[in-house]
C-alpha cells in the first residue's frame, strides 16, 4: 500500500515517528549512561510514492539500542549516527534526521562549603544525513537568573531578579566534537550567578553577592552565551536565547541572538 | 447499547466530557464577558448500566450557552448551574459537577505614575449537584513573588527575589456570594508586592521597594492568603498553596495550608 | 541604562515580551470577538545599545488595544500592524515583530441532523516589519483523525483509527486577503472525516462511514492539506503538518511538506 | 530566621521542594535502574515556626542517593522511605511526604512475530509518614485504546477507535509489597488491545482483530481495570481512570471509579 502512486503527488520534507520514549544507554568518556530520551525520527517521501514505512524506522531505532546495550560505547550522536545508517540499509531516503532529547545531570560543587550537588540540566542531539553527508545540531537548556541593572541604578543598590533560562544550539559538522557540558558551561556563566540544587547559608550569602556584583538584562545574559560560545567553538553556527520570568511582571521577557564562527 | 448491563458491576464515580473547549457569555454586574474555557462535565454511573449517554452531556451544555447568547446574564457559575438542571432532564444522575477554568481580564491602575493596565488571572468554577443539593469550588492563580528574608538577614539588605504564583481555592455552598475579584486581592495582597502588565521606571522603583520592605518566604505567602480569606468570607473550606520559582535553585518551593470558616 | 554602550558588542535578532495575555477586542467582517491572546512582541537590538524598553512594548500593546474597544473593528492583524506602528513612534528598530495566539469558535451543523455545535480552532497570526515591509503568517491547528488504508486492505475492512491534528501556515504579503475560516477549512476537508463536539446516532454513523470510506495515512492528510491550500491562496509559502495519534503504539506519527504558489 | 515566631499564627501540612530532578539508582530484583525522577518532598510545619529548613530537605534527598550509588540496593519506594527517615534526624515534622515520578521501560515481546519491543511506562510512589507510620501511593500511567460499542452495532461492524491513557492508583501500607509491573498489566490487560512500539504486518492485523473482537466503551476499560486490582491486590485503595481522546471530537471522554479490598 505504501509503495503505491498517491492521488496528489507532492514530495514531504520530513515523515516519521515522534514522542518516542526508549531506553538508550552510552558509555561516553568510559562513563556508563542511561538515557530515557523522547526521539524524533523523519526522512523524506518523494512525489511517487503513497507512505513510509513506518515500522522500519523503529526497527532501525530498536536494533541499534540492542547493539549499543551489547557494546556499551559511544556517545547519543554516535548513536544517532548509526541509526541513520541502519535505516539506510532497510529505508531509502535522500535527507533523514533523528534528535534525542533528554535530561543530563553533571555533579557540581556548591561556591563555598564545596557540598557535592548534582545539577540537571536539558540536553538534545539531533543528527541529519543529506545525501550521505552528516551535519548536527547540539541544543541545551540551563536555569540561572537575571538582576536588572536599570532598577539597581534607579533603586540605590536594591533590584529585581528573576529564575532565567538559557538555551544554546549550535549547529556544526558532524565530526566537529563538541561536549554538552562545555556548551553547559557557557551559559552558566552568562548568569549573574549559577545556581544550585543545595545551598547552605554560606554558599547562599555567595549566590546573593554575585548576583548584586554582577547584574545582567535578558538581553547582557545572552550576549554572553554568543560570546562564550565564539570563543570556545569553531566551524559553528550559534543560537542563543534567554527567557526570563520576570519577578514585578506575569509575563517573561526573551533575547535572541546568533552568530557564526 | 448503553442501557445494558455490564459485564463488570462496579459503579463509577465521574463519566463524562473533558476538555471541551466552546463560547461561554455572560452579563455579571452589568458586565459583558465572553469566556472561551475549557469545560469539564461528569455524572455518576450505577454499577447496572454499561455507559452514560455522552452527547446528552455535550447538548446541555451548548443548550444553556445557546440560552445564554440570548438572554446574556448570570456568572459562569450560574450558567454552570442551569447546565446541571438541563442535564437532570436529559439523564439521570445522583452525582454531577462541572467546571470551566478561563482566564479573567482585570484593569488596574500602576501604583505611582496611575497607568491603565490589563492584568490577567487564571479561575475556574465547579459545581456540583448531590442529590439536589448544590455546592461549589472557587479557583484563582495569580502571579506575584517572594523574597527572602533569611537571605536579607544575612546579606546585609541584599537577598534573592523570584516569581510566585498564590493558588487561592474555596469550597462552598452553592448560594454564598463570592466573587472572584475578591479572592484574587485576598492573594495579591499576600505577596511582597503585586506585579503589573507595565511599570514605568517610578512604579518599578515603588515596587522593588515594596519587595525589600516586605520580604517574605513562601511559606509568609501562604499564611497571608489564608488569613486575607479568613478575614473575607464565611462559612467556606479554604486551600491556599504558593509555589515559588527559585532564582537561586532549578528547583520550587512550595507552601500549602487549608483552613475552615 | 538601556542606551549605554554593551561590554559585548554583538546584535540581537528578537529582544522583547513573551506570553503576555491580554483582552484583545476585534470587529471583523461586522461581528464582535473578544480574545485573550497570548502575545510575544519583539524588535531587534544593535550592537551599540545594552538593552531595549520593556515598558515601552507593552505600552505600545495596551495603548492599541484601549483604542480598539473604542473603536471596535478590524482583525487581529490589523491589530497587531497598528501595534507596531505605535512602537515605531515610540522605540527605534528595523525589524519587529508580534504574534497572536488564541482560540477561535466557529459554529457548524452535524452532517445528518443538522444540529449547530460551536467549534474550537487553534489559530495565530504574526505580523513582521523589516524597514517597514509588512509581512505575516497565519497559522491554524484543526483536530481531525486518520484511518490506516495498509490495515484496511490486510484486515478486510476492519483498521485502526485515531485523532490526529493538521496544522497549516500560510506566509505571505499583509495584504494579501486570507481568513482563517478558509485555511481551516483546507484542513479539515483534509481528513478522512470532519470531527463534532455533538453527535448524535445518526450524525455518528455518518462519521464512521466517513472514515472507512476514505482511509488516509498522515502522509494522505498533509498532502491533502497542501493541495487544497495551493487551489485556494496565492502568492503564498504553505507549510503543512500532520500529527497522528495513533492508537496501535504509544507514540506519534508525523509528516511535513511545504510549497509555494 | 526560620525558627522566629510568624506574624500569622496558622499551621500548614506540606512545605517543601518541588520539580527537584536527580538521578536515582536502584538495583531491584537483581537488575539495576538509572531514573531521573521528578521529586517532591514536603514535611507540615506548626504555626509557632515562620519557616522550614529547606536546604536539610535537599541533603536529605542528596545523602540517601549518594549512598544507594555504593550500595546500589532498593526500589524507589525503599529510597524514599530512606530520605525520610533521614529527615528525621535532621528536622521535626509530624507528616512528611516524598513522591518521585519518573519513566518506566519494561521490554515486551510483539503478539505474532515475537519481536522485542522496549514499552515505556509513567509511573510514581508516594511514602508518606505520619507519627511514624509509612503508607505508600502508587501510580501507573500506560497508554491504549478504545473502541466504540454503541458505533459498532449501528455500523455494522465498523466503528470509531481511540488512543487512551489508563491510569492506576493504589493505596496501602508500607509493607504491601506491589510491583509496578503488575499494575501496568492490570491497565495494558483491561483494554480492547495492547498498543506496542514496533508492529509488523502480521502484528498490526492481530492488534486490530484484539481491538475489534473486543470493543469497550471508556466506562469499561475503568471497570476492568478495578476488577483486575481488585483480584491481584489486598489490604488497599484502589482508584482507576481512563481517559479517550475520541476521534469523532475535539475534546476526551474520561471515566473514574474507586474500590477497597
Amino acid at each position: 500500500m505504501q509503495d503505491k502512486k498517491p492521488e496528489i503527488r507532492e514530495s514531504l520534507e520530513r515523515v516519521g515517528v515522534t514522542r518516542l520514549k526508549t531506553i538508550v544507554m552510552t558509555n561516553w568518556k568510559n562513563r556508563k549512561y542511561n538515557f530515557v530520551p523522547e526521539i524524533e525520527l523523519t526522512l523524506d517521501l518523494d512525489r511517487e510514492r503513497k507512505g513510509i514505512h513506518m515500522s522500519r524506522l523503529v526497527e532501525s531505532i530498536t536494533e541499534c539500542i540492542e547493539k549499543e546495550v551489547e557494546i556499551r560505547r559511544g556517545s547519543l550522536e554516535e548513536v544517532e549516527k548509526s541509526i541513520l545508517e541502519k535505516l539506510k540499509e532497510k529505508h531509502p531516503f535522500n535527507h533523514a534526521e533523528i534528535t534525542m532529547k533528554t535530561d543530563l545531570v553533571v555533579p557540581r560543587k556548591t561556591p563555598i562549603t564545596g557540598k557535592t550537588t548534582m545539577e540537571t540540566y536539558g540536553v538534545a542531539v539531533k543528527v541529519s544525513s543529506d545525501n550521505g553527508n552528516y551535519t548536527k545540531l547540539l541544543n541545551v537548556e540551563v536555569v540561572g537568573n537575571t538582576v536588572c541593572p536599570h532598577a539597581m541604578n534607579k533603586c540605590e543598590g536594591r533590584t529585581h531578579i528573576q529564575r532565567a533560562t538559557g538555551i544554546l544550539k549550535i549547529e556544526t559538522g558532524y565530526d566537529n566534537k563538541i561536549d554538552f557540558e562545555d556548551m553547559i558551561d557557557c551559559v552558566e556563566d552568562a548568569f549573574p550567578s549559577r545556581v544550585y540544587t543545595i545551598l547552605k547559608t554560606e554558599d547562599e550569602k555567595q549566590v546573593v553577592k554575585e548576583m548584586h556584583d554582577n547584574p545582567k538584562f535578558v538581553e547582557d545574559v545572552t550576549r554572553s552565551i554568543l560570546n562564550n560560545a565564539k570563543n570556545r567553538f569553531k566551524n559553528a553556527r550559534i543560537r542563543a536565547k534567554t527567557i526570563s520570568e520576570e519577578s514585578i511582571h506575569r509575563h517573561d521577557v526573551i533575547a535572541e541572538g546568533t552568530c557564526e564562527v
